[in-house]
């Protein structure tokens, strides 16, 4: 294995130069602002966490965690998302505060093998968490405040996608009682959107022709409203048809809230099964092949940090938004450059100092210096000069 | 050794509740708009740095890295510090920018062990980095923003020591030649404010009696610039005299900015001596026990990285500022809560919007659920009841 060279930084990681890093500043305090309208609190959690909490309890698999060892010998993982370490929050110092808490952040989260991929490691993530309602309400209120935060992130054209993890338990546990690994096998292709896989799958279970046709009517299950009617007549199962009254009210609620223009049901979305326990949802933006925005109910989540109460929320893939989104706010604003002689530089500090009380920026240079400064004239916005030959009369 | 507790999180990092969290925004945007008025570009880097390039050129010690191994077995570090990153990006991604470059940041930097001690191993710093000008105006540039940015920050009272480290390599070059363990040795007390230890090893060195008293001079020069001619009269080593007149012509360009006042000019303070090459400073604030603000001149750095360029900067100790300084800003607007029967849901949603789109902030719940709305009065401003009883007439 060759050193690396001086320069050179890990594979999957990189550096926001100026202009990357004023924008990715700009959505953070859009976003974050536009949370704190619908009265969400933003909080901050630590870099590393113990693996044997926060680590175990993340939806991350466990070998896209990266690890290190503490002078402890304790095992500590660096987050990999921020819905564990905000449930472990509500869990300890907030165990107190009366429910619902409605919490925000912006934050960078790390996923180790990603980089083979020619994926991030390491990417920022903004986003939401309301904890102690299960309510359609909810769930509702997350999917309004994620289009909201689209849009104060600057994406223009986007759609949604709903689903609801609890009408595929029922829909499965209906048609394959007692066969978890074929369960598991048809959501494995669901979560990887594989629909011909589905098919071969639900053909290889051995199944009545009415069932195998029930499951793969599944597939169809995508559109408007009109969708739950359909489902409806799929599976009569308990389980099932509580989801889609759920998932129904959770549209009427959008439809108030004037957003469900934005969002199709899409009863073959899953999400992470092992994590999310009801509604689910991705958001897609019109430029992009990829969701920049997921979320959905994990009810099980903090009884595992010892206070058992549901909760729902989202994150935006900030980094991506940054990446593929144009940025409508365009250029800076570039600073005056102040060239002085030695024995007017008290002046020229002052004109700097005033440039600056009024909001604009400058930057000051000794005359002797200023050989190069043809060459950077698209650094500043004008140059003033202070020399012997224009200073004042006295 | 027990298994961490669900709730727990590692010694050494912190959670940072909502009113933290908006105190730490304030104090990030406040410090960056001001280094932006003053010509200073924001950057971020990756958390995760390789070891054989930034965490072998950092001023921190091995023992105090963390590092992991990613999966092609390369050890990698969480940075330290952002001035070896920075370093690497001036001499890469940025290596044919003109100089000099202004950068600022604002990041989280970790340090293994200092947790032992009750110290933090995850902290912020706000900072700023001067590449490619090694004149006194650049220094002088540096230490007049850090007193503006501390001022950004909120601190209102403070106090800048300034030293050079040339000026105590020329004089221990000059009173013990050759005896580089010594000198050492002189250093590390020195850095550890240890003034009882200095003397005593120098007692121990068995000079001569004009050489010892000459060495513990040293120890006095602390105080107005008048200090920069009673030091020349203890050294006549050119590194030492250069070093005085350079750090005179840094003290002449701070009155320029008006700001020579919240400077003492202290030629005992050496800084990390492996690293700093010219001019050092910290700043205190009066409320505080300790520096909140550290810089200085690095020339040697960037050769590391391929670039063989001076620099100067510093960093506010963020964290210590956050905790240690009173917040002038105080309260946050709380959110208007919005009550609503089922019936004037869209009603209730569409006053929301509103008070949204004005710049304040709302939160809406169903009737039903409200029953404990008086326990948590404090969390809104006002409350809106939108039922059957106020409706519309119509």
């Amino acid at each position: 294995m060759s050193k690396p060279k001086g320069f050179e930084k890990p594979v999957g990681v990189r550096d926001y130069l100026p202009r990357a890093t004023r924008r990715l500043r700009r959505i953070e305090r859009s976003v974050l602002d536009c949370m704190g309208r619908w009265g969400y609190d933003p909080i901050k959690t630590p870099t590393m966490e113990y693996y044997d909490t926060v680590g175990i309890a993340s939806s991350t698999p466990d070998r896209k965690l990266y690890k290190l060892l503490n002078n402890r010998g304790q095992t500590l993982v660096l987050r990999s998302d921020m819905t564990a370490p905000i449930a472990r929050v509500a869990s300890s110092l907030l165990r107190e505060e009366p429910l619902p808490l409605r919490l925000s952040y912006h934050a960078n989260v790390f996923r180790a093998i990603e980089e083979e991929a020619g994926r991030e490691a390491e990417f920022f993530q903004t986003g939401v968490e309301l904890v102690g309602d299960r309510s359609p309400e909810a769930d509702a209120e997350v999917i309004a405040l994620a289009i909201a935060s689209l849009q104060a992130a600057g994406v223009g054209t986007f759609k949604f996608a709903m689903g609801h993890v609890g009408f595929l338990n029922g829909l499965f546990d209906e048609a394959l009682p007692d066969r978890s690994d074929a369960q598991q096998a048809l959501k494995e292709r669901l979560l990887h959107r594989d629909y011909v896989g589905f098919r071969e799958t639900a053909e290889s279970l051995g199944l009545k022709p009415e069932q195998q046709e029930e499951l793969e009517g599944l597939l169809r299950l995508r559109g408007g409203v009109e969708v739950c009617e359909q489902a409806a007549g799929l599976s009569g199962h308990t389980l099932a048809q509580e989801s889609l009254a759920h998932l129904r009210s959770v549209w009427e609620a959008l439809v108030d809230y004037g957003v469900s223009q934005h969002v199709l049901i899409d009863l073959t979305m899953i999400g992470d099964f092992s994590y999310y326990t009801g509604m689910v949802f991705e958001g897609y933006a019109a430029e992009l092949g990829f969701p920049v925005c997921s979320g959905g109910r994990y009810d099980n989540l903090l009884r595992q940090f010892g206070r058992d109460v549901p909760a729902t929320g989202f994150a935006l893939k900030t980094t991506r938004i940054l990446d593929g989104v144009d940025d409508p706010a365009g250029e800076e604003e570039r600073p005056a450059l102040i060239v002085y002689e030695a024995n007017r530089r008290a002046e020229a500090l002052a004109e700097a100092a005033r440039i600056r009380a009024e909001g604009g920026a400058a930057v000051t240079r000794l005359a002797a210096e200023s050989a190069g400064e043809e060459s950077e004239s698209g650094r500043y916005s004008r140059v003033l000069r202070l020399t012997a030959e224009n200073a004042p009369a006295n």
